[in-house]
């Protein structure tokens, strides 16, 4: 098979003789706490693109910061010869929150415990963009026939708000064959997955005032309304917490169905119920069946409730009425909602069911569908396999990649996904690892599929 | 009028003579952080029932500080003549949780502010406590008949789980003719109200886990059951947050409506829907009816949802489906409902609902309905008119004090709540404050309300 590509000798002693140098850039990129959900983190973030500039720099490329009117989108070009065609690599080097108290350590300080590489971010997704990163300087110094244009975003994890007016403005720079992003994730270890298809998602938060300050439940309780109770009510009328079924009218109206061959395919990606529950820690589940559980996390929209805030968090219960209330909710949705009209639907009902509720909107993200045939898809199907020795599952993906959607939009070149996480290693989570097996085969797969597109 | 009591002069004067004492006083019990909710604070409680134990010596009684299962309650005898009567006093002197955040200010340093007292239990409960007992030592001093026993109590605020057991094996110590409550709350300031009915409350914790760690929304959303919605579909069938109706089955069945003379009471009140409102910071209430305000605060039962914890609470909108949930919520009971019969339909109404959720029992207080009429509700009009130059409403409150059904049941003498809170104080909320307004003219009517019950 593919002992035959000629530069296999060279490539596994490359990777063999960088892996320190691959840990200590890693180490350097998860202790910068690129949060880019808390406004207080901007100078990190400014760090974190200022280090990303000297690393491409260091790499052989010419780079910069781009600003933006959020943060800057770190750029970088690496050019072999100015006639062979470029690929664009997309990451992003935002993570999100992390609570020491959760994590039992500092999320922010790396740590190496055999294989594994521990920190947020590690996984999600300054790994896999290191990976690449070093995937393509060997495939440079090695005669393989592909320019690299690298976008950092670092917005990533608020749903790239600025990407779009970032890349209408920028897109004159690029001259992209294709696109290669690397932010997803396996099935499981062993089980590799080119997705094809991403949710998207509209986040909102619903905010209710009825005070100005705690109030004593027993002197004003039964008169007071209660804005935690009123929120706890609309969500309840906006899903069905327990089957998961959304009651807005007309939220499913534009839910495009997957196809029988998707379906076959994703019961034959090794998907295992089991597993899924183990690597993202869940006790319980809506259903046990494997296809219905497939086809709600990656082909069905879903009204999901991230915390309420307002009320009384302490030990025991204090009773008050507590003046204000917010809920943090999401959709996700599949091909062809569109984040702009669920928003509205949204607005409309909560206005109609509670009028003194405040709808405010966060960035959405198109869902997207690619192919999963044609010449890149099939590269990459040889690249992993090359890579890790397992034949890769092409299936949808539940997550959301703002910065996807927009790629398509302006440069309109073919998308592939070539992720490196695994679901234990707790994207979002506490305890977020990445791993030097999923980086060196990373660097592997990357390298061969550099390869095998310079000729498409 | 009450000019004609013989004690007038000379108290008037002990009064003005006392205020730099009182609040030196109110200050030391003020900046000892007895909040009885946090487990963290025992060694305050602690220090708070050693401090109460010497402030009565020096106050001239015998007095000590009663283990019991928890924290300790403070006892005190100040007597005059063996041969006289003796009145039970009570108080509490631990307070609710305060968050500096909310204060704009440190809650346990004592301020003050022209004749306001601020800070946490300023006016719940060491304020009025403390006007009890220098209106006592001026009693005691002026050959008033009449000898006290102080209760003061470290566990109010959290249902009184140690008063009874601590009564029992005390009780045999008090020879009470009647007791004395300060502990309530007036309409306004110029209003003062005498209540005679209290609510009851049960309080729970519902906690749903469905997970150990926060999972990312992309990837399990739709499959991964979502505690925090769960509880907030819960609660929702518990209630209508908008109405305040309770769903659970039996809810209302014993509930004793009000007669139509203390209907009447509560009109002649001097409630006035507008103060209210500005009293407790509400921007929105459930009615404006006054009618129905008086009595869905004074007569009717409830059920609250105080928080929500266990989701995302930091800024934006982080897409975790987390892994657990606590719902705190209470019912305020009325006559004639049982706090242990209200938690076994709670519970049996939850685990038809969700079998899932733990319904977790804290310490319930039983509603207290007692008399408004006979020769103490005549002692405390009169003493209240002398004191404060205003005829008291007897009205119910809607707040719930454990210690008093324990005292009804195991002492089985009448009991008066003479109160000396305003609504403007901040029960419970934050800025808290108590006045000097209050103080002397409660020092006033004390006096006079001792004089007046020790001929009966």
């Amino acid at each position: 098979m593919s002992v035959t590509w000629s530069h296999t000798r060279a490539l596994d002693a490359y990777i063999r003789d960088c892996r320190a140098e691959f840990e200590e850039k890693l180490a350097t990129l998860v202790e910068i706490p690129t949060v880019s959900m808390d406004p207080e983190r901007k100078p990190e973030i400014r760090k974190g693109a200022d280090t990303a500039v000297d690393l491409l720099r260091e790499f052989g490329a010419t780079a910069a910061s781009i600003p933006t009117k959020g943060n800057p989108v770190v750029v970088g070009k690496l050019t072999t010869d100015p006639r062979n065609p470029t690929l664009v690599i997309y990451n992003h080097l935002d993570v999100q929150p992390a609570e020491p108290a959760e994590w039992g350590r500092d999320p922010f300080v790396f740590g190496r415990d055999g294989d594994r590489y521990l920190g947020r971010g590690a996984t999600d997704d300054k790994g896999p963009a290191l990976t690449a990163l070093f995937a393509a300087r060997f495939a440079a110094e090695n005669g393989i026939g592909l320019n690299y244009h690298f976008l950092w975003e670092l917005e990533e994890e608020i749903g790239s708000p600025n990407f779009e007016s970032f890349l209408k403005g920028y897109r004159k720079n690029i001259r992209a064959r294709s696109i290669l992003v690397s932010d997803t994730i396996w099935i499981a270890r062993g089980k590799p997955a080119i997705p094809y298809g991403l949710r998207g998602m509209q986040p909102a938060m619903l905010v209710l005032e009825t005070g100005t300050r705690d109030a004593h439940s027993g002197l004003v309780g039964g008169a007071a309304r209660n804005p935690v109770a009123e929120l706890a009510k609309l969500i309840s009328e906006c899903f069905d917490a327990r089957t998961g079924r959304v009651r807005i009218p007309g939220f499913y109206d534009d839910v495009a169905r997957p196809t029988a061959k998707e379906i076959r395919n994703f019961l034959s990606s090794g998907f295992q119920v089991a597993r899924f529950r183990e690597a993202h820690g869940l006790k319980k589940l809506r259903t046990l069946d494997r296809k219905k559980l497939l086809q709600s996390i990656w082909t069905e929209p879903t009204f999901e409730l991230h915390g309420i805030t307002g009320g009384y968090s302490g030990p025991g219960v204090k009773t008050v009425v507590p003046p204000s209330a917010e809920a943090k909710v999401s959709m996700r949705l599949v091909p062809n909602q569109r984040p702009a009209r669920m928003f509205r639907l949204l607005k409309s009902f909560v206005h109609e069911k509670n009028p003194d509720v405040r709808v405010k909107l966060q960035a959405g993200i198109e869902p997207y569908l690619g192919n999963f045939t044609g010449p890149y898809p099939d590269a990459a199907r040889t690249a992993v396999k090359f890579g890790f020795d397992r034949t890769p599952a092409f299936v949808r993906e539940g997550g959301s990649i703002g910065a996807v959607v927009t790629m398509r939009k302006l440069l309109g070149v073919p998308i592939t996904f070539i992720g490196l996480s695994l679901p234990e290693h707790g994207y979002h989570a506490p305890n977020e690892y990445f791993d030097w097996g999923q980086a060196s085969g990373g660097m592997r797969t990357f390298a061969r599929y550099f390869s095998e597109i310079s000729g498409i």
